[in-house]
């Protein structure tokens, strides 16, 4: 494949960055990747794992990309765009890989070059695993990429955005527009509340002093498990996500707890139907999920065949 | 191997009940199996998959076998012992796969022969499928098998609870006894609590007015969709769950409520240190979990490779 970029930059090389250096590689969708982490002991093994050329300074691997990708937690974002911004060249493109998008904007734009493209967006894909040994290249293959471009932006804009997308697209993603507020809401719903559910309740089963640690461990193939995965996610990114998408988490949080509390009625009064009626409704997202290409169909998800 | 039972009869053909059926042939654990279901359609699918000797009442399948294992949901235990005792011969044990113990003891009780030994059990394993369609024969192995036996039973009691043990370790599982009450309070931590979060949670997004359902659909690679898959189970089997664990249910319940309100506080007022000191904590219960084989050690339960 022809280069969508001549050459591009990722600030932050943990799981994200890592992807997207190897995926741009593999894809050819890349002429070349320069990599800056602010941390000298992950610059220090992305170099062992030749990834792309490694600089000491983000403004350094900012310098001479067509495309910059902020790909550090959230609550990052503001200082990384601030010290790529001396090296960015007149029309590059910058984009972020954030969990949420108005508070990125916020944070990013103060310290933007006026001759710069700034495109948000999000890829719906990782692992629970972090650092760059957790990348791989086929990371976004299949996956959802939004974008979230500003809005009265010009042609020029415009056409920095149809090619952030075919970057994407170059990468195995399938791409999807919307605005910032509607991507707060909607993964407040899919990813930020399921994460803080799952966070809670392996926490608050650390806790208990009814059930031992090691029982819940031991017996955890009947569900606990599960959430185990999910609250193994890095804790800076999550809670850069939390703080910086309150309204939104905090809405559908009372949402959850509004009817978890309905449930808990249902079961001190012993209403069957109620119970049954709303366990045989979930039953049917599952099937929706699988048929869009969402998750395997295999039992337990495969992994005890 | 030698067969541990020379015939043994399942009363419910379910996901459980065939994949005993399955598992108790390919190992040779029993000389012969006999089933019965309740629904006569249920019945018929049996017959055509060859799963063992069918019969149209639970007294016939019971007549002559050494172990009868009771595998339907926890509320119908009550109405499968009193059909199935009429056949029982003397010094049959009898067992069941409920996952709530107390309250099948109670349900099985009174209509149990004196001359049986009834020993509950539970085997912590399953999927997310229902029906004989969804068993398999491997489906116990290395899985823990919960033993309740019931105190002060004597000498011939406890050979029988050896032997059913035996029979459960046939079967691939590693057998483990614990009293049905903190087996209930166990299970409520480790199963009841997350499936009746994830029933939670997934009928409130298709409640949402906020976000559509396609779109929680779409981005549900985002974490959602693992709540789909344990949503998907048999909403009968849950709601008989639920009434008959109630108070452990319910105390566990109100634990997690409380940890959730808390967790919502600290997102409200911005505290960042408390937010990524719980979720770090969180993330070493995910470790111990792989550590103790209870789960895949691969990203994303190896779904997306």
């Amino acid at each position: 494949m022809a280069a969508v970029f001549e050459r591009i930059a990722i600030i932050g090389a943990g799981l994200i960055g890592a992807s997207i250096a190897l995926a741009a590689r593999e894809s050819g969708a890349a002429g070349s990747v320069s990599i800056f982490d602010a941390d000298p002991d992950v610059r220090r093994r992305v170099r062992e794992m030749d990834l792309g050329g490694v600089r000491d300074a983000a403004a350094d691997a900012a310098r001479e990309a067509d495309l910059v990708v902020l790909a550090v937690p959230v609550g990052a974002m503001a200082a990384a765009m601030a010290a790529a911004a001396p090296g960015l060249k007149a029309g590059a493109i910058v984009t972020d890989v954030g969990s949420v998008k108005r508070a990125v904007i916020d944070a990013v734009r103060p310290s933007l070059p006026l001759d710069a493209f700034f495109i948000p967006g999000h890829p719906i894909a990782g692992t629970e695993r972090s650092g760059p040994e957790a990348g791989f290249a086929t990371l976004f293959q299949n996956r959802w990429h939004i974008l979230t471009p500003l809005s009265d932006q010009g042609d020029a804009y415009a056409a920095a955005a149809d090619r952030l997308a075919q970057f994407w697209r170059a990468l195995g993603a399938n791409v999807e527009r919307m605005d910032a507020e509607r991507h707060d809401v909607v993964l407040a719903v899919t990813s930020h509340l399921p994460h803080l559910i799952a966070f809670n309740i392996v926490a608050m089963a650390e806790d208990l002093e009814s059930v031992t640690e090691s029982e819940v461990v031991k017996y955890s193939a009947s569900g606990f498990r599960d959430f185990t995965r999910i609250a193994a996610s890095d804790p800076t990114m999550w809670r850069d996500v939390f703080l910086n998408n309150r309204d939104a988490v905090l809405e559908v949080l009372g949402r959850f707890s509004e009817d978890l509390a309905a449930l808990q009625r249902a079961i001190r009064w012993g209403e069957g139907e109620a119970l049954y009626a709303l366990f045989d409704r979930a039953r049917r997202m599952r099937r929706e999920v699988i048929e869009a290409g969402q998750d395997t169909d295999a039992p337990n998800f495969g992994r005890d065949s």
